[in-house]
């Protein structure tokens, strides 16, 4: 890819060649990256991205994996990582290293549900894969696995009874995801007090080989739709998921890099946190679309433009062996 | 209600009293009337409605019922009208006053899909409400009732076998939605001369006692999102469901009232048509609704203002009788 596709009058979005890579490496502590699409696909590992987090781990660095996919939990994330190659901490008591959004969502919750607690743990309404992460830190969980169709028409399904005492509807990726829970969900948000949470936005996950299922985002929106709220979201671009890694490194945002794939999610969350950014075309955003941001008009458009690009994060291996 | 809740310098939107709905009548032939919140709250016909319907009909108006509702079929609510007591055509030969979503949506896909038709019949994937009328017409129908999830992640998901040749995907209401179909309707439409159709984008459905189930445009939003696709909307505002009433009656627009309960769907496709436009109170939108209308700074809202307001479709029964 020629660099003379990206770069503008701001000097942004350049080339991560070795030079810049090792002064870049130089100026930081800690380097945060996105998975999917960035460390991996589905479950191949982008060719060169193992030995590439090996070598910034033997050189220090501190390295932290902050996902908006719900689907699995803090520990299965840690998992995978070491099962693709990714390593991981040493210590068998180290607190992983991840920072997905059913973690954060749990964190989120605990804030947002302390103080209102009476003689029970608060109950949520939530997707299995947010169960486990919410139940962690003290918070109950219904609603999890399929809910087909009960009743024979709209007032019947408005009479299925409802859990008592529901304190947040929370939207994380749900394969269950039923026009039945869409139905339960409006009926818990029609209580003022009920939260409506949402993981991420994202309208895609991608998969292989350019395939991708419907993201949580699609599920977020209807709720909202229908309900006529807006949902507080736990993953990026939100501010949240930085906090949560913040308050666990205690991070210098001037110290720090975001590398991520997409522009609307990783870079604009680097970008709006202070820290410095890299984007790895491995995944789905182009430098076609880093141009297409750097000429619009929308401010909030000119945010998306990273520091630097790489074509796969295995390009910063020169800089780490030098 | 006072009447100088509403109004404005435009003089537009005033209270349609007796001797403003005389002088409204003698000048129109037709009548196009919403329905759920205008004649009837679920089973529930609102009071004086029918009389008021069978007042216009000895008065020699010609009346139409236009609805954005999918979930019945042009026969179903021909048949809930004379049951409520709202009358219908004399002869059993007469053709149906009704244009719902479900019926238009089958006007749009004949005329979309003819010429591109092989040996078979063209195929849609649809929901049940859709697929009789949608038979009717000569367009086959696959993917009614249940889909519950199949395989155990992903890849699986990705792999359950699509029915062949589907040429559109309709997204009309189906309580039978979910994650399943998400995912196949995404897949058909990757094909990009798969066409994408939504009966219509309301929020919700309203019901008796200011209950509510979520509506269409949920779900349709859903596809678009995981899709990147925007759906034809057949429904109101969209002009299209009035281009079907105007070529079925030959009519007049200026000779034509609209009168519904929707300032943002009936009241904006009246306007959009060039029709006179009556607000009924009996439904979603209030005075208040219309005053923030009138003073906003957005042209599109300012257009969401009606000539007339009534409390009820029964205040016409007055000029009527006289």
């Amino acid at each position: 890819m020629a660099e003379a596709e990206a770069g503008g009058d701001d000097a942004r979005c350049v080339r991560l060649n070795a030079e810049r890579a090792q002064a870049l490496l130089a100026d930081v502590d800690t380097l945060l990256f996105d998975c999917d699409g960035v460390l991996w696909r589905g479950e191949t590992a982008v060719p060169g991205a193992p030995e590439t987090l090996t070598a910034l781990r033997a050189r220090g660095k501190r390295l932290g994996f902050i996902t908006n996919n719900s689907s699995k939990t803090r520990e299965a994330y840690a998992e995978k990582l070491r099962r693709l190659g990714f390593g991981g901490p040493a210590g068998p008591g180290d607190s992983p290293e991840v920072f997905g959004t059913a973690y954060c969502t749990a964190l989120y919750l605990r804030q947002r549900l302390t103080g209102f607690s009476g003689p029970q743990r608060p109950t949520c309404w939530a997707s299995a894969a947010l169960a486990a992460e919410l139940e962690a830190v003290g918070v109950a969980c219904v609603g999890v696995g399929p809910d087909p169709l009960q009743g024979d028409g709209p007032g019947a399904w408005l009479d299925v009874p409802l859990e008592p005492d529901v304190r947040a509807v929370v939207v994380g990726f749900d394969p269950h995801f039923s026009y039945m829970k869409l139905t339960k969900a409006v009926r818990y948000l029609q209580q003022p007090s009920c939260l409506l949470v949402g993981t991420n936005m994202d309208n895609r996950l991608p998969l292989e080989n350019g395939r991708f299922i419907a993201g949580t985002g699609c599920l977020v929106r209807a709720v909202e739709m229908a309900a006529e709220r807006q949902a507080d979201i736990i993953g990026k671009p939100s501010r949240f998921i930085f906090d949560c890694v913040s308050q666990e490194y205690g991070i210098n945002p001037e110290r720090t890099v975001m590398v991520g794939d997409r522009l609307d999610t990783d870079i604009l969350l680097g970008v709006s946190c202070g820290l410095k950014t890299i984007l790895t075309l491995t995944g789905v955003s182009s430098l076609r679309d880093v141009k297409s941001n750097q000429e619009s008009d929308c401010m909030s458009k000119r945010k998306m433009v990273p520091d630097f690009y790489v074509d796969s994060i295995a390009d910063l291996l020169p800089a780490l062996q030098g």
